[in-house]
C-alpha cells in the first residue's frame, strides 16, 4: 500500500547525462537491477552517505573514489554504478573487493580510471554480490547510454518500492534554461534491510565544487533528514548531487545572486519532492503525516519534538485507526527531552483544528472535528511551543496492520 | 496476550503496611479502582516520578508531600491514595485542586495532615476525575484496612493489565525475617495513556532516608529504567519505595555492611521482578527479549546499542516473525550513534547460537540455529562491542499485530 498517487514525470534530456540500465538476474523475476550512468567530462559530484557504523561496502567504495577525484581537474567522463536486490553489506574484505572490481570492469570498457566510477547497492545484507552474473552484463549495459532512460533507471534501483520515483524541473536564467531532474528508491525505511535509501539528482548548471557541497547538504538537511517512518536508518543510504556545467551560463561559486537563488530552490524542491515520495510509498503507510513544530527555542528544540512525535508507536499507530487521541500526541510532546520546556504555553493543530491549548484540551474542542481531520490522507501536526522563533518540519506516516505485516512476512 | 504465565505470589504480612480497596465506578464494569494504603509512624518513603514535561497533577501534588514530610520527626501515620480508570493528566489547575482535595479528604479521616498523604492517578488522559464519586467512598475504604489485601489491590490498579503483578521476598539477617513485598500495574507501556507505570515497594527494615532514596535509584535504575516496549513515557509514571522500620534489627544507614548487601540484593531483585512483569504483560507481547550489549566502553554506549537494537520495530517485527533477521539486529546496532564504533569487532548470539562474527555473518552460521532460537518465548540477544569493560542489560517485548491493533482500535 502506499498513501496517495505518484505518477513518474516526464523527464527532460538533461546535457551532460546519459543513463542506461540492464539486468543480472539479482533481484527475482528477471527485473532489470543495474543502472549506470555517464557524467560528462568537467560534471562535479556531491554525495552524502550513510552514518550508521555498519556502512555497506560501496559506501566506503564510493566516499574514497569521490575523495579521490574531487581536486582533479574533471577532464574525463565519470559514472555511477548502482545495483539493486543486494546491499554488499556486512560482506567484509570481499565486499569491498566486489565493489571495486564493478568499477574497474566499467573503467576498462569506457577507458577511465576506477577512481572515476562510483558504486551502489541496495537490496539484501550479508550476502556477497554475485560477481559472476554482474561482470558480463556490465559491458553491454555501457554500450546502450542515452539522454532518455530516466524511467528505466528508477524502476531499475526499486526493491520493495511500489513506484518508481522522480523529478524533474526547469527554471530560467537570463534566457536559458537549467534543468534539474532526479530519481530516487526507497519504500519508506520501512525495511531498510531490503530498501536502502538512494537519490541522485542532477543539473546541467555549472557549480563550483565547495558551492556544490552545501548546496546538498542544505538540500539533504530539509528532504531526507526530515522524513522518519521507523527511526531505522540503512547500511547503504547515499544521495548523490551532480552538475554537469553544460550549460552556457556562468559558474556559480558563491552562495548569492539570483541565478544561486534560484538553483538553491529547485535543487531542494527536487530533494523534497524525492524524499515525500519515499515516504507516501511506505508498503504499510496510509496516511501521511507533517509534523511541524513552530516556536522552538533552537532547531534542535523543534526536532526533538518533532521526532519524538513522528516517530512515536502510539501516535502512530491512532492516525493509522484516524483516532484524533490527543492525549498521545501531549504525551510524545512531553517525553521529548526538552529542557525546562512549559508544557502550559502549548498549543496542538490537526490541520486547521485546536485540540490541545494551553497544554490542556482546548475548551472548544469537538471531538467530531478531530475526527473529520483524521479521515483525510494528509495530515497536519501543527505543535507551537511559543518559546523561541525556531521553527521545523518533518514528515511521516501511520503505523499500521500492513506495516507488522510486510517486515514481519518478509524471508518467512 | 501476554508472555508466558505468571501467579499472583503469596504474600506475606508486612508489619507496618496495611491496605484497603473500594470501587468509586472510575473504571468501567464496576470494578474496584481505589487504594488507600496505611503505613505505620515512622516510616520512610522514597519516589522516582515520571520525566515527561507533561506530568499528571498527582505527580506534582506527590512530589510536593514528599519533600514536605522528608525532613519532619515522621511520628505520625502516612498514607497512598490511588486511583485507577483516570490519570488526572493534562487537566490544569482542577486537576491539582483534585489531586489535593483527595489528600484533605484522608487526612480529614485518617486525623493526619494533607501533605502525609501522597496521590497518585492512572488511566485516561485530559478527563477531570470524577471528584463526586470519589470524595463519598474514600472514609469508609479508610475504615476498611489490612494486613493482607495485596492481591486486591494490586487489581484495583490495573488498568490495560491482564493479571495483577506481586512480588513477596523473605530475607533472614541475625535470626530475624525481613520482608520486602511490592506490587505494580502497567501493560508494556503499549498504552501510556491508559497504561501508566505505578511500582510500590515496602519493607519493614528500619532504613535511613537519605540510604532509602540511593536504594530506590539504583534498584530503579536497573529495573523500571532498563524496559522499554515502544519508547513512550507515561504522564503520570511513579515508583515509591517505603521503609517502615518494625524490625528488630539497627537502623542501616550506610551503604554497606552484610544487612545492607542483603536489603539492597532483595530490593533490587523486587524492582526487576515487577518491571519484567510489566513488560510480560504488553498486550501484543508474544517474546520476552533480553538484550546484553557486553564489552562496551562505557554504560552510554552499551544502553544505545542495546535500546537501539530493542526499539528497533525492524528488529522487533523480526522477532515477532520468529525470524532470525540478523541484518536488522546490526543494522540497528550501527545506527545507535556509539562514537567510532569498530563493527569489525562485534559479535552477536541468539541466545547460544553466534550469528554474527566480526561483524560479518558467522562462518558456522546456519539459519536453522537462529530458527530454532526464535521459536523459544523467551529470548536473550547478546552483543559483544569488544572496546570496553562495560555491560548493560535491556528487556522488551516484540512488535506484533496485537500491538498495532490494540493501540488502534483503543478509543474507536
Amino acid at each position: 500500500m502506499a498513501v496517495g498517487e505518484f505518477s513518474f514525470p516526464e523527464m527532460s534530456p538533461l546535457a551532460g547525462v546519459r543513463l542506461s540500465t540492464g539486468s543480472a538476474a539479482i533481484k527475482s523475476e528477471g527485473k532489470e537491477d543495474l543502472v549506470v550512468i555517464e557524467l560528462a567530462a568537467g560534471s562535479r559530484i556531491s554525495g552524502v552517505f550513510t552514518k550508521n557504523a555498519f556502512c555497506a561496502a560501496p559506501v566506503t567504495v564510493a566516499r574514497d573514489h569521490l575523495q579521490q577525484i574531487k581536486g582533479d581537474s574533471q577532464e574525463e567522463k565519470s559514472y555511477l554504478v548502482i545495483n539493486s536486490g543486494n546491499a554488499n553489506a556486512c560482506t567484509g574484505e570481499q565486499g569491498l573487493l566486489d565493489a571495486r572490481e564493478t568499477c574497474a570492469e566499467i573503467a576498462r570498457k569506457t577507458g577511465t580510471q576506477s577512481m572515476r566510477v562510483l558504486p551502489f547497492s541496495t537490496g539484501v545484507i550479508g550476502e556477497s554480490l554475485p560477481m559472476q552474473r554482474i561482470l558480463p552484463v556490465l559491458p553491454s549495459v555501457c554500450d546502450t547510454f542515452s539522454e532518455s532512460a530516466w524511467n528505466a533507471a528508477a524502476r531499475a534501483v526499486m526493491t520493495t518500492d511500489t513506484r518508481p520515483k522522480g523529478i524533474s524541473i526547469q527554471i530560467e536564467h537570463e534566457g536559458e534554461i537549467i534543468t534539474i531532474n532526479g530519481f530516487a528508491k526507497g519504500a519508506g525505511m520501512i525495511r531498510p534491510d531490503m530498501a536502502t535509501m538512494l537519490a541522485y539528482v542532477f543539473t546541467d548548471a555549472r557549480i563550483s565544487s565547495p558551492l556544490l557541497d552545501t548546496l546538498l547538504a542544505s538540500a539533504v538537511e530539509q528532504s531526507f533528514n526530515r522524513i522518519t517512518v521507523d527511526g531505522d536508518t540503512s547500511t547503504n543510504d547515499a544521495c548523490i548531487l551532480v552538475a554537469t556545467g553544460r550549460t552556457v551560463l556562468p559558474e556559480v561559486d558563491t552562495a548569492s545572486g539570483e541565478l544561486y537563488e534560484k538553483l538553491q530552490q529547485a535543487i531542494t524542491e527536487a530533494h523534497i519532492t524525492l524524499a515525500q515520495s519515499i515516504v507516501t510509498d511506505g508498503e504499510g503507510a496510509t496516511k501521511f503525516i507533517t509534523v511541524e513544530v513552530n516556536g522552538g527555542s533552537s532547531v534542535d528544540d523543534c526536532l526533538k519534538v518533532a521526532y519524538s512525535v513522528a516517530e512515536s508507536p502510539l501516535v502512530k499507530t491512532a492516525f493509522f485507526a484516524a483516532d484524533p487521541n490527543w492525549g498521545r500526541i501531549v504525551m510524545a510532546i512531553g517525553k521529548a527531552g526538552v529542557d525546562s520546556l512549559d508544557v502550559s504555553k502549548i498549543n496542538v493543530y490537526l490541520n486547521d483544528v485546536l485540540i490541545v491549548e494551553s497544554g490542556e484540551r482546548a475548551s472548544n474542542y469537538r471531538e467530531e472535528d478531530g475526527q473529520r481531520v483524521m479521515n483525510d490522507e494528509a495530515i497536519l501536526v501543527k505543535i507551537e511551543l511559543q518559546r523561541g522563533e525556531f521553527s521545523e518540519t518533518v514528515w511521516t506516516t501511520d503505523l499500521s496492520h500492513d506495516y507488522v505485516t510486510i517486515n514481519a512476512e518478509y524471508r518467512t
